[in-house]
């Protein structure tokens, strides 16, 4: 097929991480971008690879990951959400948006700004509920230094001492637009933006923050956790089943073939 | 043992009513009371029968079930929460709080007010992270319809037409507190107070209160189903696995053995 015959999609896709070995496709088990492949591939018969904003680790949940497609002919995008969710059934994987958007829109390299967040339940009692969906923390935390303690993260940084050893990015700095720490009851909501993330970025920052939270790190520690760009210095990292993928912000766009 | 022999507590608890018939011990099925029941004899010894504020129906959950028990001896209240947490385990059910009271106290009996939960998802693709937790509509609902219906139905009646054929209260006649109806993004919630209610009264009235936020019914209806006291008349009951048995209120009370 030409590039033209190619109609492009952006899907938002909800989906519960904890049966899958993450987003991407790997060989030691199924990953979300299989389980939609395969969606994709019973609802129009090609194999249509989406790609994704953003990887997600195995048991790491998604609110809104982005995702972009290209199919060889044109359908409503109502059409593609109810097909898609019919075949990605009983799958915990959701297609909950689809628009038409133009050749140039790649939801990886468009993407301005992703949006994290993270839930800890601070409590004794064990997860029912929330089992698989929160990080169950029993010290008491103090949600308001955490706060500060987010805020020296804020900025331009060598985020060094807060990414996994298995981090692929070519750099190390990165730019933390908002870290926000607030307590709802016995939850406490840690959300996140940035225009892109390193490889267990926010579970380091949370992990850390955790220790401030305990009492065990003073509000600076963080920032001399920083300075120091040294990985041995971060707390430990944050369990993935905490962590959801909340959205893409990106340019408004007037190009779409629908529109056309 | 004499009855001042005993040791009574309040347990407040927390459950995933999924894998249960519901709280109540029946012939068919494992429910929440034996899982209970089971816990307490491996924590102390003996034969104890938890005696709930209220029966929640099979897939129904809680958010705070009130339960008293007595122990043959006095416990620190965190002693029995922790050691019974533990037997719990990996039962999706927890003791999220513990408190002495005297004899005189009754968690059905003593109860003021019961507060229930309704959650909806109301969106067209179907549910991941909230499966079994909300009960999924896709037809747009007017939650301020229904709230405005919920409106009607409050105060003193007979529910005869928002009850089940089974349900065993003496009298259809009951006084609603509270109802209200309101959304949050995609999510409509609906939280109703009285002292008691109904086997299925709950669920019965979110059931109606749908049609009226479909535009089925007009506001109105849910007034003349009400006084018609006809059960044929109630819309479809709401599934159970969007209900949570949210709280209940005691008198507030001095006695408790802890502090004599």
């Amino acid at each position: 097929m030409k590039a033209t015959d190619l109609y492009r999609y952006r899907l938002t896709i909800e989906y519960d991480g904890t049966p899958y070995v993450g987003w991407q496709i790997q060989k030691n088990g199924l990953a979300i971008q299989q389980v939609l492949r395969d969606a994709l591939k019973n609802f129009c018969g090609h194999d249509i690879l989406p790609h994704g904003a953003g990887r997600t680790d195995a048991g790491v949940h998604a609110l809104a990951q982005e995702a972009h497609i290209d199919l060889p002919r044109e359908f409503p995008p109502y059409k593609i959400a109810n097909a898609l969710n019919q075949h990605l059934k009983p799958a915990p994987v959701a297609i909950v948006g689809v628009e038409a958007v133009g050749p140039s829109f790649d939801a990886r390299f468009s993407a301005l700004r992703r949006h994290y967040e993270y839930r800890i339940v601070n409590r004794r009692a064990p997860l029912t509920l929330l089992k698989r969906r929160a990080w169950l923390v029993h010290a008491g935390l103090d949600a308001d230094a955490m706060h500060r303690a987010g805020q020296l993260l804020l900025g331009k940084h060598d985020f060094t001492a807060f990414r996994s050893i298995h981090c692929q990015a070519k750099s190390p700095v990165k730019t933390l637009d908002s870290l926000d720490v607030r307590r709802e009851g016995e939850i406490i909501i840690i959300t996140t933006s940035a225009r892109s993330f390193m490889h267990n970025q926010v579970r380091s920052i949370v992990g850390s923050l955790k220790m401030v939270g305990e009492g065990k790190w003073p509000v600076a520690r963080i920032e001399q956790v920083l300075q120091k760009r040294d990985r041995a210095l971060c707390g430990p990292v944050a369990p993935a089943h905490g962590l959801y993928f909340a959205g893409v912000d990106y340019p408004d766009r007037a190009e779409s073939h629908e529109k056309q």
